[in-house]
């Protein structure tokens, strides 16, 4: 993206997805010579979707004792030189380390992270493993390795160019993918395109609070399934509806359990004080994350976060300003529906 | 209020209001022979109001060793036969039992309490108690001590009568309260009226968050300052935006810290799952309390508590339903104005 052309891809398809995730995509205000990117065609299959079964291939855990899975990144700080990789394993705690460096045979450098663990109703987690590797170079190709033994398993990241306003960048769009039969064409689609370089994920995963108990075990078969990507390129993520598990009548009355605790995001380097807003610089673009299903009323923690958040952005390092909501703004007005 | 024509009481007094307290007043719509009850003047002096010092003789403690002060009483479950009563120690917790009766030489009822601490910033709070006395008659005045030894303070109360459609009760409606001499005048005006048995308070107590530090110093006087009135009768809190509190450049990234640890609601009664939305049924009112500063969004868990709440209203028992929020529908709309 920027001022070289590049392209945009969105692409969605939802099991029961009962909102559109909405992007705000506002550019070359403070550069006049801006070309807007390239946007693919949006792909969305009407009809009820199937979900994939328990069995099904993109689901397999990896092979080997205690193996790392669910493998997962997302950008680690504010402009991009630091990354959070996040994993699972199911039998033992394990190590917590990722070691990592750019040449794949010389992983010479090493970060220790921290496991949890959360139940939600009858189901219990595995070790969720977030570690944040940080002081990484621009625009370099980084190969980390996570799990001991003979379980180890190594993958690979490009970190992005320092920002500026001619630093061409493809992101991904992605919403409301769920975990069906529709959602495998989607990300495959996405996969054709090997100039891809992030995720832009606008909300709604893994689609498991449509499930009796919010069965949990259908995060963690998404995981498995979206790993095929976003163990190598980070996925940025936006809480839509679906995170939200709110489900008082199983005694879970905690929003967003299952997914802060399996997706962090890098909300304190952009002041802000709870992990579904925030912001980062990556390449050209500023994006703002915006929580529809927090507060974000005058006053509020998000809205003052927000007003500090504007006059932040500087349009001539990155011109390209991207927020990123998963409700469209008129959803916002319970009041007209309601009283 | 009711068929039998009653009172309604408006005051407000504001030091640095910024927003107006709505009440929205829905009557009659399975009820057609009620009559609007009455409404007195609205008060509000404009202009900025001085607030009290902090040795005016309204903030003054009450004597004796660790004399419980900041006596506040709120109801305490959904029907009106329970109430929360709130006090603060402040030299050592002592204790948390609360002893009432029906006779004012009588208290043979005991029950005990919790007591609590917050700090905020280099502040820390009194020993908090809270106190829910159960099982109360309606129609009936109570009569109840807090404290122990020589420092036992006596206070009493009016249960409502059994909820119904022709049960007068009258109101009290006050916001943006705040501890200036305006608002030392406001509850003066208040307590003129006799009949008055219980304050809709919507929104805005102390404005402590007014001061360097949000000087919680601030919240104890402004304890002080309303026991005088609510010891004896029940406040119904809304929380409005001087509540949230939200400091992080302070460090205090909790919203709500002072208010929620001092001002209890009986949320649960309701079936909610946060104290700053819930109902109440009092007399012939049906009162929803809702939450500005909270998300309300759809699938939130506040939307989805009102949207359950609805259909639980019978304005054959109560026609009138009252709905108590701090900020106008359209304050709501955030993105209107920051995009």
């Amino acid at each position: 993206m920027g001022r070289h052309g590049v392209g945009w891809i969105g692409a969605a398809a939802a099991p029961a997805a009962v909102l559109l995730p909405l992007l705000l995509l506002v550019a070359g205000g403070a550069c006049p010579g801006a070309r807007a990117g390239l946007t693919s065609e949006y792909r969305r299959h009407l009809g009820s979707a199937i979900d994939m079964p328990l069995d099904a291939d993109v689901f397999r855990p990896p092979p080997g004792q205690n193996a790392p899975e669910q493998v997962h990144i997302t950008q680690g700080n504010h402009d991009g030189t630091a990354m959070i990789i996040s994993w699972v394993t199911t039998s033992e705690p394990g190590s917590s380390t990722v070691v990592y460096g750019t040449s794949e045979d010389n992983l010479n450098y090493t970060a220790n992270g921290k496991h949890t663990q959360y139940t939600f109703y009858n189901y219990t987690s595995g070790y969720i493993h977030h570690c944040t590797i940080k002081k990484l170079e621009f625009d370099t190709k980084y190969y980390y390795a996570v799990g001991i033994g003979q379980t180890v398993r190594k993958f690979w990241f490009m970190t992005p160019a320092k920002s500026g306003p001619d630093v061409p960048y493809t992101f991904g769009l992605i919403g409301d993918l769920g975990q069906s039969f529709d959602s495998n064409v989607t990300l495959a689609h996405y996969e054709t395109n090997s100039k891809a370089q992030a995720v832009l994920f606008v909300g709604d995963l893994s689609y498991a609070d449509n499930y009796p108990y919010h069965d949990n075990v259908r995060w963690d078969t998404w995981a498995r399934f979206v790993e095929r990507n976003v163990a190598y390129q980070p996925w940025i993520w936006t809480a839509g509806n679906h995170e939200i598990d709110f489900a008082p009548e199983l005694g879970e009355t905690k929003p967003f359990k299952p997914y802060s605790n399996m997706y962090p995001t890098p909300y304190k380097a952009s002041g802000s004080t709870a992990p579904y807003w925030y912001s980062i610089k990556r390449a050209s673009a500023y994006i703002i994350v915006l929580a529809s299903y927090s507060s974000y009323g005058k006053y509020t923690p998000q809205y003052k976060w927000l007003e500090a958040e504007f006059p932040k952005v500087n349009r001539s390092e990155t011109p390209w300003l991207i927020v990123l909501m998963h409700a469209p703004c008129t959803e916002y007005q319970m009041w007209h529906t309601t009283s």
